[in-house]
Formats: structure tokens, sequence, C-alpha cells
């Protein structure tokens, strides 16, 4: 079972202190598009308001006005979701952890697709439970991630998500993360699993990837039966999300064109997307991808035949050294290092001029250590 | 096993949206105190800085700048605490909750004090945990809060001081909760446990009672062995705490006069305590409590041979009818009701010309309710 495991890390930090390296790893938005002079503004307000509320603790379910917007937008989605079915948490990754503690218990199977987001995985390794690729019973439940996936930046296909919806329908509770939704190339995002099963989908979302992850505001809209259990587990957890961002969000969704924002980044992250694409092709031919119609990334893989094997932290080391970083492909493979080497490569943060120099700079890595 | 259940929420919530219920419930800072224009600076300055940090993804263990003030503060009081040893997390509660994961199995006894922090207890109970009054082994851990306790705003005496430490070299380890120790009304705090048994305790500590709850910002310093553990338990909770406000503190230690912010609160909370002290004594002489020496509230209980008895969820229904609020006692008792009928009663937030006439309320409720 992979995720984040400590050499990782340590690699992730030396990349990021290293002058030079071209940062094609880590999942980080563009701070570009952070909305910092609406943010001034909302801080503002948020800090002269008399009562002082953004500063003072607050009910656990989190900010009235902050919920009813992310229920708008899932109704307008298809889903019947109203605001007191929202609940407000600490980023996606608090929704998830909320998520997992009312699905599973220890020795449960879950259903994950082939490459999946990391910090979903060490939820479950720390609780015992198991990623599985099988879908055979005995299933405690399924984490799909079907508008844009992490690492592929790929929606799931129609036959994935039309088995993901039939196991909801036959009662195997779902979590649904839809982190990176809004940030489809091509537009909006549809229809949400949680609005063809409402009650075995546990839809979970965030402003990290369109707004600001320091903010670290996210939701959870639990089945209505398990709400309130959902609500006991975050107050344990930590009280409530932080009321100063969530004010910031009141105040920007009062005044701000939210719909301008999302536009604006997927436009910007689109033209980042195609020039990485580019870069791929012609420096690292021997490996393969699919076009990423979303997100922040694409995930490249090594063929079965290819030279390029082992421990693809190795690979990342020697990365490094010639200038560049990446993300290792095993940790978001539920069973940790696969029969190929893989990368997750970010276009959202380094300066795209950069992204050939990056690439070949890779492409030079796995040359002169093809056998890892 | 008491902590927060359905019905007193639902009272507490109530009691908030009722026109004219005098706050004597309630574990709220005053705003009066937040340092607005303060913060107001510092988010300016953090949200144009160049790199956008305070909005971006940052490492689990979050801010140096505030890790070292948290540390100088801990050495300064006796405890060797360097800077890499503390870990930023979203409140104390979170704290809490990692230190439980880290410490504690289902079955595990924890000692704890006669009145105790509900939302510990409520961590707790999610994991199969027995909080215990008796220290005899076998005994998993200890909860103190030796400062300045909640609900009593009294210190552990020293023979019970004495006794914790004495558990902790004999390596049972010991949460120290430190929330309001800043808030000891005869001025800065002394020694903390961890200064004495650094390997066995798990210190915690917030900025929510000084500076602002809506912050969300607390930390954990684990023993030195639990450090790495308790990042994993962090980043797999939330990542991190949110970026802003750890800006926010960054700009405000760099810039404020702490100690006088501190010294501030103190004469205030001060005041207000002897206010309501002498308006217990003098409207509800039949409860007996301890003078609060710090924090935010005193504890009242009612005699073994008073004929106020029951369940204080009753007698809060009819103090809120009588336009008072206060927090049921059994909240606080590891053991839930006992014999006696104890509330909360906290003297932060309310007016202090209203003092008065809430405690009359609330004498007034005991007396149409003696047996409830």
């Amino acid at each position: 079972m992979a995720g984040v495991d400590a050499r990782t890390d340590a690699l992730q930090r030396r990349a990021s202190a290293t002058d030079g390296v071209i940062a094609l790893g880590g999942g980080l938005p563009n701070p570009a598009l952070f909305p910092r002079a609406r943010f001034g503004r909302a801080v503002y307000e948020a800090l002269h308001e008399p009562s002082g509320r953004a500063l003072q603790y607050d009910w656990p379910e989190g900010s009235p006005v902050v919920r009813a917007a992310i229920a708008r937008d899932l109704r307008a989605r298809g889903a019947d979701v109203v605001e007191d079915d929202v609940l407000v948490t600490s980023g996606a990754q608090q929704a998830l952890s909320i998520a997992v503690e009312l699905m599973f218990a220890p020795g449960d199977r879950v259903l994950v697709g082939a490459s999946t987001y990391p910090g979903f995985l060490d939820v479950l390794n720390a609780r015992w439970i198991r990623p599985t690729r099988e879908a055979t019973p005995p299933l405690a439940g399924v984490y799909a991630i079907p508008a844009i996936g992490n690492p592929t930046g790929r929606a799931l296909r129609d036959e994935q998500r039309a088995h993901v919806l039939a196991l909801a329908r036959a009662s195997v509770p779902v979590i649904e993360d839809d982190a990176y939704a809004d940030l489809r190339f091509d537009g909006p995002p549809g229809r949400p699993l949680i609005a063809d099963a409402r009650e075995s989908v546990y839809h979970v979302g965030t402003f990290s990837k369109t707004l600001s992850p320091g903010l670290r505001v996210g939701w959870l809209v639990p089945p209505r039966a398990r709400r309130d259990d959902a609500l006991e587990a975050k107050r344990r957890l930590d009280l409530q999300t932080n009321g100063l961002a969530q004010a910031i969000l009141e105040a920007y969704f009062r005044r701000a064109d939210h719909a301008r924002q999302l536009a604006r980044a997927r436009a910007f992250y689109a033209r980042r997307a195609e020039r990485l694409v580019q870069a791929c092709r012609k420096h690292l031919p021997e490996l393969r991808f699919e076009e990423p119609e979303g997100g922040f990334s694409l995930f490249l893989e090594s063929d079965l035949e290819s030279d390029l094997e082992g421990d693809d932290r190795d690979l990342l080391e020697t990365a490094i050294a010639h200038g560049v970083a990446f993300d290792p492909g095993s940790l978001f493979r539920p069973d940790g290092a696969g029969a190929t080497v893989a990368m997750r490569l970010t276009f959202s943060i380094a300066k795209p001029f950069l992204f050939e120099e990056g690439v070949s700079r890779l492409a030079r890595s796995c040359r002169s250590d093809s056998s890892i």
C-alpha cells in the first residue's frame, strides 16, 4: 500500500530547497491565480465586523453562507443538496478522514483506481483498511475521483462511472472526491455521482485548487443519515474550520464573479497542459500518458518492455541532481511500486518556458539511470 | 462517560439564538481583546508577499516562525523544547486528537480530573478509551490541565501535580493541556510539566484563548521519539494548519508586544472573575465553588445535602426560560451526572453589569426547579 513515505518526503523537501530545480512535482495551484485583492477587501470587512465573528468560536458545521454557496453549486449540477447537508471541513483531506472514519473498519477492502490520491491511501493505511483493485465482494466501499482524476487529469470513462454508480445503487458506499472538478479544461463540471446515488455517496470538495489551499476550506456532503455522525467527528477533530478563511469566502462569494475566476483558471491551466504535453512527446516519447482533461498534472508510465525499471525514488534522486523534480508514480499506486516506472508531472506551478528544459533534464535522468 | 451530547448541543444552540438570554455558558474569549488592528496589518503583509506563501500549500509541521515563538516561550518556562519539536495544529482540539491517536488503544484507562474538558472526553469516547478517576494500574496515561483547569479555573494542587509527575517519571505518558496557562490572573505561567518529564509529556497549547479562536492555531509538542508519528497523523488529518492564520501570527510576533497583550487579558478577566464571584456569593450561597485563579470560568456544585438534584440539562432548560444560560456540569464529569448538580459559569463573554442579574435569574431557576 503506497502513500507518502519518509524517503519521498525527504526527497521532496530537498527538491524544494535546492536552487535551480525545475518543479514538475507537487500539486500546487499557481499563486498568480490567487484572488489576493478580493481576499484583502474581504479580510478587511471580516476583521471590522463589530461582533468579531470571524475571529470567534463558531458551530462545527461552518458558515451558513459558505455552505449555501456549496449546496447551490451542487444543485446546479443536478444533486439534491441543501445548506444543512454540507459540512465545512479543514480542506478535502479532513473530509476524506471523516468519511473513512464513518464508513470503514480495520480489515475492510475499498475499491480504488489504478492510480489514485496518495493522501487517501495514507488515511486507509493508518486504519488498517486495504485499498484494492478488485471489485469482488466483500467490498466495504469505493473511492472514486470521477470528474478529474489525480494524478491522471482524466475523467472516469463512461463504463467505469456506470460501474461505480451500479455499486452505489447496490448500497456500496462511495467517496466521490471532486477536488479538481471545477478545473475541467472544457468548462464547468457535469453531474456528480451524488446526484445519482444521494444516500450512498460521501461527496468531497475543496476551494484549495480554485481559490487557495492556505485557506484550508473544503467540504463533506455525507448521506443524510450520517450527517450527525459527521458533525460529531468534525467537532472531535478540531471543533470547527477556521473562521477567518470562511469569512473571506463569505465576502468573496458576495462580491466576486466566481464563474469568471474559474473560467480564467481553466484557460490558464489548459495552455500549460498543452505545453507540457508537447514537451513530453518530444523528449520522452518512450513514456506513455493520456492527455489531461483538467487539473494540474499528467501521469507518465513506462511500457512493460521498457529498460526503465526499479524504485522511482532512485530516479527522483537522480533527477534532482539533474535539476528537475517530479512525483514518484508509486505514491499513487494502491499496490506501491508496479511493474512499470511512473511519474506525475505537474504543469501548474513551474514557468512554462522551463517545461521543455525540465522534461529534457528528466529524459537525461532516465537515460543515465535506465536500470535504477 | 460525559462529553457533549445531542440534547446539550440543542439547548446551547437555543440559548445562543434566544434574545435576552444572559450568556454565562460557553467558553468564548471576549472579542474586545482580539488584536484586530494588528491582525489587519498582518493580513495585508501576508497577502501582498510576492510568493503568496500564506495562501499556498505548506509542510505539515507549520510555520518555522510560529514554531520558534512557541518553543522560545516554553524554554523561558524551563522546558527543553526547540522549534523542530513543535507541531502547529488546527487548534488544541486537534493536538488532543493526535495525542490520543498516538498514545492509546481501545479499552485503555486514562486518568482524568474530577471535572475536566468535555472535548477531551469526546475524543476518548469515540475511541472506546475509558476516562477514570482511579490511579490504579494498569493506567495507559494521564490527562492533566495543570496551570489553569477547565472548568474550575484552578491550578492543580501541589500534591496532585507531584502525583502526575511521579507517574510521568514512571513512564506513564501524560497529556498536558495548557490552553489557559497564559491567563493566570497573577502573572505569566510557571514551569510546565514537560519541563520535568520531557519524554513522557505531550504538551498541548493554543492561541485561541489569548488571541483568537477563529484562527484555529494550536500546537503539540510530543516526546521526541513520537515526533515523526505525530507529523504523519497531522498530514493524514488535514495536510497542514491554515496558512493565512499562521502568516498573521508571524507578523504579529514580529511586531506586537505579546507580553502586553497577555497582561491586558489577565487584568481584564481577573476583574470579571471577581464580579462573578461576588454575584454567586450573594445570590447562590447554597452552591460551593473555588475562586478561579485564571481562565474564563468557575465551577459551581451543590452540596450532597442540597435539594438540588437530577439532570442538570433540565435545569438549563428552565434557566433559558428564565433568561440565563450556563454549561451543565455533567459535561465536565468523566462519569457523567454525579451525585451533585454542577454548572460551569463563564465570566469571559457576558457584560459584567449583567452578571448579577444573570446569577439571580439562575438562582430563581434553581428554586423554581429544586427537584429537577
